[in-house]
This record gives C-alpha cells, structure tokens and sequence, in this order.
C-alpha cells in the first residue's frame, strides 16, 4: 500500500510514522508512506496555500489549486483510483469497518488542513471520502491522519508480528475484553480472582465470558445487540439487570 | 495545567507536541507536558513491564508495579487529586464536552499501553477515566492521548491565537459547518455561488445559515434533535426532507 499525506506540518509525523508498528511495517515494505507539504504545490511566488473567505467572515480557506495540483501530481499515473480523503469534523464518522475497507486501497491520499476551512470545490470535487475521527475538534487534520493510518496499516497482510495480533479487540469479538491479571497474585492487598489460579480451563473459560459480557453490558450496552445468546449468557444478563 | 504521559514509546510524541498549538501552549507556558518511560520506574531488574496472563492466553498484561509506582511519583505533594487517564478501547467515548470537562484540571495523567492488556487492579484502584477516542482498534493508546491532549489544550486560556480561535467548530454550534470558498471565483471552470459575491450580507448569512442546516441534515441529522427552530429553519428543513 501506498500513503500519501499532504500537511502543512510534515515534522508532525516523524515521531508516530517513525515508531513501533508503523515504522516496522514500513521496513517490511508492506507500506510506503510519503508526507508532502503541499505548500511545495502553490502556484503563488509567495507558496501561499490559504485566502480570505467570499463573503466575509474571520478565518481562512484553503485555496483549491496547491491541492488539486499536488493530489494530481502524486497520482498521476495509478491505475486503480486512489482514496483520497479529507480529514474534517463533517465526515463520516470513523469505525473499524472503514479501516477494514481502506485496508483493502493500494493507494490513500490524506489531505489534512489546520484550523482553516476548505474550499468546497476540494470537497466535491477533488476528495473521495470526508473522514471525521469522533466528535471532538482538534487543532488540525494531522491527528486524525496518523489515527487512519495506524489503523489502516496494522491490518495489512505480515504488519502485526505474533504478540501484536493476539490482541482480542473489541470490536472485532464484538463484545468488551473480559479483565487481565498478571503477577504478583497478591499486590499491596490488591488479589487476582481465585478461579484464574485455579487451572480450571473451563471455568477460567467460563468466568472470562461471563465477565466480558458484564463489562459490556456496563459500558456498552449497544454492543448487545444482535447477539444469539445461549441459554446461560441469557440467564447472565438477567442477573447484570438485578445488579442495576 | 501540568499534562503527564506515561509510555514506552516516548519517541512517538516529539513530533506532534513540538510543533503547531502544542509547542506554542508549552512556550506560552499554558500547560507543562512530560513524557515519561514508566519502564523507568520498573522494580525488576531488567525493567519489565508486562508478563504473562493468569489463567492462560495469548498476549501479555501491564503488571501492576510499574504503572502504581510511576504515578504516585509523579503526583506526590499535589493538592488537588489530578485525573488518572486510562488509554482503552472499553472506554467512555471522548466527546467535545469531556475535552471541555478535562480543561478544567490542574494535572492530567495519560496511561498508554501499546497492545498489551493492562492489569484489572490498575483499572481498579488507580485511574479516574477510561477514554476511548473512537471505535476502532489502533496500535496502542500513544495516539489516543495526543488527540486528548490536543483537543484540551486548545481550549485554555490564550492557547489560541486570533486565527485559530476564529474557526466555527461544528460541537460548539451544534451543526455542521456552512461550505467555505475562496480565489478564485472560477477555479478550472469550477464557480463560487454567487450569494458569496453579491456583497449582501444579510442574502449571505441566510445562504450560510441554510447550506450549514443542510449539510448537518444530511451527515449527521441527529445532530439536529434538541434546538429550536425559526418558521425559516423549519420550511427548509421540509424542503430537504422533500428532496430525499
């Protein structure tokens, strides 16, 4: 896969892109990513990129030609159309779903703006997908970037080595995890539920279920939903109901 | 506000709090940011952090020692109890308002764990929030916390300058924002509406107002439910309704 982001603050990224997975998975070729100032594509002699709003009103406005001169020029040539996405707080709200489907891309373009508006020739004209990370503002587009492309990249084939992917995520089981302990047993008075000592796998088995559908039942009810329940879990849920 | 982050990827965070509103808060001395290896603060003699699951099972947990020990160090002598702030996906959803609820803190402590599990007793009997930016899985919670930080930071005092503050964030008014346009009027035939150009401000705060309540009818009409409409707001909204 092939990443390009357009910023306005490259050094941003070197730290994130330049750790852990993500500058693992680079070394293993399994990605290729690219941050570009798109200020390099202003056709302005002063390398402006932004401009007061038609109209009126305080704040500025990406101008439309520095980015649909540098999305073209750093896809000119793909076969396959490339993604390209705008991070903003208008947009679709992000989801593993979607990470699953852009893992699926040979190439994504992410146009990140800070603080100012785009003008909105880039939204319908240029950009394929509005993305939007949560609801919250942030102080720029490049945040929402790194948190796409993580996503994104530690889901491409040969990225995440054997510990990493034995991770049981949320959202892939569909419930919550059930809790973690690990040693010591017994931590400033602070002790680990007897069953997990127990060498009972069933019950261990047992107890890690019943405990994770707690936890969502808790914090995320809507996670319930559209389940088959056995006849346990169902008699599970009726006791978190008493607990209430 | 003092703003701690606990870690073993500390090199992943240079690049976003050195640049942008993040460098120039901590140069306004707005809010003091450290980022600590809590490896450091490991008791064993090779500075492990993690072992292995009670009760079986693939991947490793965050024992409890490390993580106890390097957040009593770093708030000892603090008057007021600071916010212990958990990284994880079970977490509550972070929101607009949380970020607004955070900036009212004197000391936040972020806890991120990188695809291991954390110990229950540190749920448990240390943290004060579990945050969770959004549904989807990511490497570790190092991006989680800069989204945090990010979102929080920008809303202390004098963090944000003239310009910045300036942007109509779509949380504070409730909607999404009206479309933005600038120079060119005619980009590659491409044309600004020509309410933008009429000089009429008050034809242009009407088209704003109307493009703001059709984009938030489209994209995010739950946002809608709660305000009070005028006998305006309420045909257009009708009209939309009618074009579906």
């Amino acid at each position: 896969m092939k990443i390009d982001i357009l910023t306005l603050f490259p050094e941003m990224f070197t730290g994130v892109f330049g750790s852990s997975i993500l500058k693992k998975a680079q070394e293993k070729e399994a990605v290729s990513i690219h941050v570009v100032n798109f200020r390099d594509y202003s056709a302005s002699k002063h390398g402006s990129v932004d401009d007061y709003p038609y109209g009126g009103g305080a704040g500025m406005v990406l101008a439309p030609q520095p980015l649909f001169d540098a999305v073209e020029a750093l896809t000119a040539g793909t076969e396959r159309k490339p993604r390209i996405i705008l991070m903003c707080p208008q947009g679709e709200r992000f989801t593993q779903r979607k990470a699953e489907e852009l893992a699926q891309e040979e190439h994504l373009v992410f146009l990140c703006g800070h603080y100012e508006g785009y003008d909105e020739r880039i939204r319908e004209h240029l950009v394929t997908d509005e993305i939007s990370i949560g609801d919250y503002v942030l102080t720029g587009g490049e945040l929402g970037a790194m948190v796409v492309t993580d996503s994104v990249v530690r889901l491409l084939p040969n990225v995440l080595g054997r510990e990493e992917s034995h991770v049981q995520d949320s959202f892939s089981t569909g419930l919550l995890e059930h809790p973690h302990y690990t040693r010591p047993a017994d931590f400033r008075g602070l002790k680990v539920p007897d069953v997990l000592l127990s060498g009972n796998h069933a019950k261990i088995e047992e107890w890690r279920r019943k405990e994770s559908l707690r936890r969502t039942h808790i914090r995320r009810p809507d996670l319930l939903e559209g389940h088959e329940w056995t006849k346990k879990e169902q008699q599970w849920l009726a006791e978190f109901e008493g607990d209430k």
